[in-house]
């Protein structure tokens, strides 16, 4: 199946000169949906990770069925004043300003091989926060995994010290 | 399998005096975690709904492998800014201000009966403006489903008109 035909190109989003990738066309396909989140698990064998840990909101949606496929835990990494227990933070920088991701204490255990997901690698920030919270809160980043990898906005170059998976690359 | 023990009490979270049903314990177990799925996916034959709709964040962890899991089409409904292509929108009123979810005018198809999902029925206001945010974009309330109903606060009043179903009650 080819999985790049349920991504829909949308143009001047969230600003002029940006051509967005939406996925929503994608979720809106059963058969093709299913087929991201298998070609997402496929390589990494169950014995090969301890957790499955993601950034809200879009990261969610491939986290939830890759935790559950591949039988680990979940771990959700939130925006600031969403968990409600003890949590690690860590700030990060975006384009404009910074932003926050934050994990419960006990979310991960000591040295878990954790597999981090999102919809989308572009330039990289968000995902490099992500693993760099799951080691902050005790976990090994094992691979992150991406069902869109945009490769001309290098953001692999910011994830340099970690193992990078793409079902698509545009 | 007892859910409830995998549901963590929270005092005094998000404001003193209210406690929190904390959903993490349950994710962080992955036997859990698709026991739950299983429960909220259970009362929907695959031939009675058309489509999985609901509200980020935490209700894409439950409706992604609903939507997987009945082989129906995913509808993410999101905050405003969010979704990159021509949208309906829907305002509605919180304890304090308004907040708004959006829909893709493309995301349900005529008269589709939809599967509204999310991990938590409280007051219900966020739930009905799911579920009218459906309707706005031409479908069709089939069911709600949650994993947890806070019962003592009667959110099934404010969705009256929609046939409610939850998993654990409190």
């Amino acid at each position: 199946m080819d999985l790049a035909k349920f991504i829909r190109d949308v143009p001047d989003f969230p600003k002029p000169g940006i051509l967005f990738k939406d996925i929503t066309p994608l979720l809106n396909d059963p058969a093709a949906f299913a087929e991201a989140v298998g070609r997402m698990a496929a390589p990494f064998p169950r014995d090969s990770i301890d957790a499955v840990a993601a950034a809200e909101a879009r990261g969610f949606l491939f986290a939830a069925p890759l935790a559950l496929a591949l039988q680990k835990p979940l771990v959700p990494l939130r925006k600031p004043g969403k968990l409600p227990y003890q949590t690690h933070s860590l700030q990060y920088d975006l384009e404009y300003g910074q932003a926050e991701l934050q994990v419960h204490i006990d979310g991960l255990a000591p040295n878990a091989r954790v597999l981090v997901v999102d919809d989308l690698l572009a330039t990289g920030g968000t995902l490099a926060a992500a693993c760099q919270l799951c080691e902050k809160a005790g976990g090994n980043v094992a691979s992150c995994i991406v069902l869109i990898e945009l490769a001309f906005l290098h953001g692999r170059d910011k994830l340099k010290p970690y193992r990078i998976h793409s079902v698509l690359q545009f």
